[in-house]
């Protein structure tokens, strides 16, 4: 990689359902761009700047009141906006690479599909935010709702959107997968029901490829 | 008032800048409705539940990394659909008044005409938090932004919003004024330069009539 640090660096995000392995991918992704010499910044959603931390703990706390739909694609929005301006812009800008453990497409697949909040209200929010602004590449770790679900309860760590129900969470990778139909180019599917190992290795061929072309 | 306490209660919206008087008005119309046998809940935004309250210490809050436009309005109506769903519509579904210091006529001043926030973003986040769902009457308190500013700084009590230049401050009364010329029916323009029980008096004859009109 020769690209002079002054460029833009390069949003590549990891989206899927619970369970699916994206925080151990998203830090191999970190790894393979650091080893060919990149500057890297690793982040999540909600979250990843003080006031998007946050709202990220108002959003996933536990209210007696209930989180209805609308305030919770708000509250993410709120805190996208909020991590983009202090936190993955400056760093793109700076000419590092920001991989990020879900972006917009968990707000698609979680809020649109899951919660069936209006498209409209998603795309007007996603207008406000981002404007025309997209991941330059999105990792879809898609695997069997049930089989993610499993693996995070194994893990130990369930939150409020684990709860849901088994159609919820259908309808949410339902959702992941009808926006890499619409986005083939920027969104590439994984198959996350194997070994980390071989995952990692999927996406290896992923990153490679588009490297070559993007460089 | 001979209405039944079975039907639906009345939302009433007290509006306006800095210093206007809002809070001291607000309790002045609970008491003019409960005078006359009303069931009333005083409340207000941002705020109203617990999860709403929440959302205000964030976006109250003096953030380092400032808080953008697009963060701000999504936050406030993220409050705005807790407040509802949670506190408002089931106090107005009980039979009970609301009276409610500060509303939606709040976030079209401060964030659209204030901070320049889009309308379209504006009306989407209208249209997915309350629908077609307006209050049944609105005070718009007006007076001269400056001296609601002085008045606010008298008090003791200026927020993030007081701190903004005299320019957005006279953006704001003009859109709370926009506001009042297209919806003339459900907001009404009280002269708030003068002493609160000259105020007072205003909001009286516009209850009395308003009354009269919705009984």
């Amino acid at each position: 990689m020769s690209e002079a640090t002054s460029a833009r660096g390069r949003l590549i995000t990891l989206e899927g359902g619970e369970g699916a392995g994206k925080s151990t991918q998203a830090r191999f992704v970190r790894d393979w761009l650091t080893d060919r010499g990149r500057e890297v910044l690793l982040t999540r959603e909600p979250g990843g700047s003080p006031l998007a931390e946050a709202i990220r703990g108002v959003v996933l706390g536990d209210w007696a009141e209930g989180v209805t739909p609308e305030c919770e694609i708000t509250l993410m929005f709120a805190a996208r906006a909020a991590h983009w301006h202090a936190t993955i812009l400056p760093a793109l800008q700076a000419g590092r690479d920001v991989v990020c453990d879900r972006f917009i497409d968990s707000s698609y697949a979680y809020q649109v599909w899951g919660k069936q909040v209006s498209l409209d209200a998603f795309n007007a929010l996603q207008q406000l935010v981002l404007g025309e602004q997209r991941p330059d590449l999105t990792l879809l770790l898609d695997l069997d709702a049930e089989l993610g679900l499993a693996r995070a309860r194994d893990r130990g760590d369930e939150n409020r959107f684990e709860a849901e129900s088994q159609q919820f969470r259908q309808r949410v990778r339902e959702g992941f997968l009808t926006r890499a139909r619409e986005e083939p180019q920027r969104v590439r599917v994984v198959n996350a029901e194997c070994e980390a190992e071989q995952v990692s290795a999927q996406i290896a061929v992923i990153l490679a490829e588009w490297s070559a072309g993007s460089a």
